[in-house]
This record gives structure tokens, C-alpha cells and sequence, in this order.
């Protein structure tokens, strides 16, 4: 069975075959723009953003899988084939890894790491003593999903209060859950480190305005680990140069990579990581993938697939 | 009673005295050089590095108040008064402050929060993935006291396994015990992210050396936030050089502040932070020695006592 790889550039498909032979040896791993693989032979893909049209030709595909928990950039190509199961990068490793990067984000901002870093670039002593401790911050999560409840029981774990906003409401232990439109802001008054986990919708598109951030109470922190696309970048910066907000931790930007002459790289409240919240090894991912497809083949359920209706 | 307090400086005393009056407002707080205090007025003091010969010329004091954790600038006196009892910084919040440090410390070695900030610095996309997950990554803490076993605590909800090394074997749920010099090396061959947490003594200055870190497994990481005495700076540079260390995130230094030019602040394996790991708000620090000046006027305890044989 021929599984077609894009992720990660032509240099990945050594590896991804690497990985995939360790799991599964009957499966072979071809480059996405292989000349010697006729559409028609190709069983499954992996792949985050597939050229418009291009997986309408392979003719005699049986799963599409994102190498990634998003699947926004398959879903707009107008012609992709919705007939087959979408799956979304899920696994332990994925939960694990971002449940660490936003324990460190909320840490980073509750700790003040922008200023250390400042600090340390100047090579300039500055002994100040935070404000607060994490008993004392609110965390918010906006999208309470397998990476989100996973967050939410680490930032416990580390004394944050924590509550999340979700589109159905959740039930996770000690975490106080807000759902739905008429909820929001209620959500927002009680949170101090937002954090977006949101999927990417067209209803969650620039959800995160000056409207939103004027809900949040004053000193508020926000982090995104979602979308570029979910944040208005200018009321962000408006809402920190005003000092109603007090810190940024931005991991995903629109366009990406973020650009080099934008003002967040050089601000002294935000700090820039790019794009490598929860990159789950490839060895890891090649396993989720092998052990989907072989349950796919026996007749068995696909993990994380996308819903249509709710657009993630 | 009159309170002598000299930590923070003589721009503090307003701030202590009005956290003071909150929790008890028959103390009379007043500051170090204040001349018109008589040394024999002098009940308690809330200092940190006293004046060798200072405080025995108080000749009715009562307790001594560290205003840290740490108590070596105190005891370094040749004329500290032994017979009265030092009281070492405690209380919940800086337990909690130590472990959300420490928590952000080893998550920022994980996953590479020095190689981020020269990345934002330059304003440069550099979309890495962290080579390991926390449950791959063995903390190894020296030092389980309060501030140890509390940051024992988080670091397990992240998911690292951690192990502890003590003077005296300690009962922590889920931590592997090791305890005193001969299970020394048992207890770094285990290690990848090492916590010093160890208070200053004679018997753990310059501990952290050349042939500790070569018992370290190749690609460890190491925390300092005990004291800068604990390590030995050039052992440390030169195991970051030769490859056989990944990475460092150093609090404490000695002397501090760290010098403008000492090669710890630009190089690019290692965190320097101003000793800002666990400093209690004023505020608390308050409360903590009014509470236990109101039990020892009662007859009652004094927590958190000053051992001289342990030496902390």
C-alpha cells in the first residue's frame, strides 16, 4: 500500500520510511511529488496543506491524515474529498507536548521570562520579584479538547485555578466550564492567562478582537497556541500599549512564518515562539498513522476524525 | 516591641511596616542605621546579611529572622549569637514560588526556551522540536526539603519522573530516594535535568564540579537555584563546551550581582536569571514572622529553626 508524504519536505521521506518501517514494514512510503507514482495507486496521504485540487486526483484514496491537529489548510481546497475519513494528528505525545508548552507559557508570563530574557541580552541584573503566584492567576482555556483538558489538569498540578469555554460544555475534575456564545464573557471576566486552543473555524476567525480583550479583566495575560488566525494582532498591541493587557505568549501567526519586520519579535510584553508548541516527533506520528491504517484495514474506527458540522 | 528590619533597604521599611500593621499592629518596625534606636530596644530583626559583629551588640534580642530561605550570610559571623534562635524564611508561598520556578526552569531546558530567545532576539524563525517529552527527561533533585518536595510535586504532574538526593533518606510519593555520598553517583547516572536546591554548608560548597558533572549522563542539564557557591563556573562552561552538558539555567551566583562581563550571561546554552527564583511578597513574609513572633511571645514553637549541626 503506497502512503504519499508531504510533511516535512522531500529530506523528511527517509525518515518518515524509517519510522514507518519499525511499525508497519507492508506499507511504502513514496514523496508527495514522486513522478513514479501514478494517482491511482496511492492508499493514503499525509499531508497539512495539500495544493488546491490535488487530492481530488487520487482517485482511489482511502484516508486523508494531517500531520498536525489541524486540518484548516486540507479542508480549503474547495475540492478536497469530503467522502473520505479526515484524520487529526492526535496521540499521547501530542497532548503531552502541548500540556508542557502551555504550563511553560502560563509560567513564563506569571514569572515575567520576557523581562529575564530582556534582562539577560543586556547582561543587566534586574532582581524583581513577581507580582503573583499561580494561586493567585486564573487561567482560561478556550477549547477544552484532548490537548486542552490535558493543559488544564498540568496547570492544577502547578496551583493555577483554571476554567474553560468550549462549544459543548465539558466535564473535566476541578476545572469550571463555560459553554457556548452566552458564556463567554462571563468566561472572560474570570480569567487573567487566556489561553487559545481553539480549533480553526470560520466562526472562531478573528475571534480574539478589542471587543473580547476588553472583557478580560485589566493586567490580563493572553496566550495563543491555536491560530494566527484567531488573533487581531493590532488589539492586541493596542490592548498592551493602553496597559490593560500585561503580557503576550504568541506561538502561531497569519501569514507564518511571522514576519521578520513585525512589531511583535521586539516588544518588551510578547514573547514569539514559532510555531513549535506540539510538534510531535515523527517517530511518534508515523506510529498513530501505521496503527490507524491497520485498524482502518481491519474494519475498525479511524481516531480524531474531522466533523464536517462542527469544522474541526 | 521593636522590629529592626534592613532587608530591602531603608526605601522597604514604609512597605514592611505597613504589611506588619495588617498582621499585628503592636510591632514597631524600624530600620537598620536608625539612629535614634537603642541597641538594647531591639527585639526581633528581619535581616539577611547583617554587618559581622551587628547583631551581638543587641543585647535583648530575642529571635533572628532570616529574611530568605538560606541563613549563610547570617551564620558566617564569627560573633552571630548562638543562643538565640534563627528562623529560617518559610511558609506556603515560597514553597509554591520555588516550584513554579523550578517547574518553569526545567520545562524551558526541555524545550529549548534559551535557543527561543535568541531566535525572537534576532527576530528569526527557527521552527525546532524538542528532541524529548518530559516523561523521557529524568529530574534529579539534591535538596527534598519543603522547597524540594513541593517542586517534586509539580514536576511529576508535568510528567517528568523524578528521583531526590539527601543528606537523610526522605518519603516522598513517586520520588526515588537516594540519600548521602555513597548513592551520590547512583543518583546522577539516573539524572538528565539536575536541581540544586541544596542549602549552603561547608560540606556542599563547590559540590556541583568537574567530576560530579561527568557522572551526569551526555546531554543533561543542569539548574542552580541554591547557591552560586554550590557550583564551580568553569566546570560548568567547560562541560557545556565540550558537548558532554546541553544546557544550564542558573539563579545564584557568586558574588552577585553576576559581573557585567562574565561569559554566563551571552552564552548560548545557558539561562541566567537574577536570584529571583523564590522571593516572597513582602506582604507574606510579614504575616510569616508576625505569626511566629505572636506564637513565641506566646511560648509556643518557632517554625522552621536553624540547626547548627546540619548547618542549615
Amino acid at each position: 500500500m503506497i502512503v504519499l508524504v508531504k510533511s516535512g519536505g522531500e529530506e523528511a521521506v527517509p525518515k518518515w520510511r524509517r519510522a514507518f518501517q519499525t511499525v508497519d514494514p507492508r506499507l511504502e512510503i513514496r514523496w508527495w511529488d514522486d513522478a513514479a507514482v501514478a494517482p491511482e495507486e496511492v492508499s493514503y496521504v499525509v499531508v497539512w496543506d495539500p495544493e488546491p485540487g490535488r487530492l481530488k486526483r487520487l482517485s482511489n484514496l482511502r484516508v486523508v491524515f494531517s500531520s498536525a491537529a489541524g486540518v484548516d489548510n486540507i479542508v480549503r481546497d474547495p475540492e478536497w474529498p469530503r467522502h473520505l475519513p479526515l484524520v487529526r494528528m492526535g496521540g499521547l505525545e501530542t497532548g503531552q507536548r502541548m500540556g508542557e508548552f502551555v504550563s511553560w507559557a502560563c509560567l513564563s508570563l506569571l514569572r515575567g521570562a520576557r523581562r529575564m530574557a530582556l534582562g539577560q541580552a543586556e547582561a543587566r541584573w534586574d532582581n524583581f520579584n513577581s507580582r503573583f503566584t499561580a494561586p493567585e492567576r486564573r487561567v482560561g482555556i478556550m477549547g477544552l479538547g484532548n490537548l486542552g483538558g490535558t493543559a488544564a489538569r498540568m496547570l492544577q498540578a502547578l496551583g493555577f485555578p483554571v476554567a474553560g469555554w468550549s462549544r459543548t460544555r465539558k466535564e473535566l475534575p476541578g476545572v469550571e466550564s463555560f459553554a457556548g456564545a452566552e458564556e463567554l464573557e462571563a468566561f472572560l471576566a474570570r480569567t487573567d492567562i487566556l489561553v487559545c486552543l481553539l480549533p480553526s473555524t470560520p466562526e472562531t476567525r478573528g475571534l480574539i478582537d478589542a471587543r473580547l480583550l476588553s472583557m478580560l479583566p485589566r493586567g490580563a495575560q493572553v496566550v495563543n497556541v491555536g491560530r494566527g488566525s484567531h488573533l487581531v494582532v493590532p488589539d492586541l498591541l493596542a490592548a498592551l500599549d493602553s496597559g490593560h493587557l500585561d503580557g503576550a505568549l504568541l506561538d502561531v501567526f497569519e501569514p507564518e512564518p511571522l514576519a521578520s519586520d513585525s512589531p511583535l519579535w521586539s516588544h518588551p510584553k510578547v514573547i514569539v515562539t514559532p510555531h513549535l508548541a506540539s510538534l510531535a516527533s515523527l517517530r511518534e506520528r508515523a506510529r498513530y498513522i501505521a496503527e490507524a491504517i491497520a485498524a482502518h484495514e481491519a474494519g475498525g474506527p479511524l481516531p480524531n476524525l474531522y466533523d464536517p458540522e462542527r469544522g474541526y
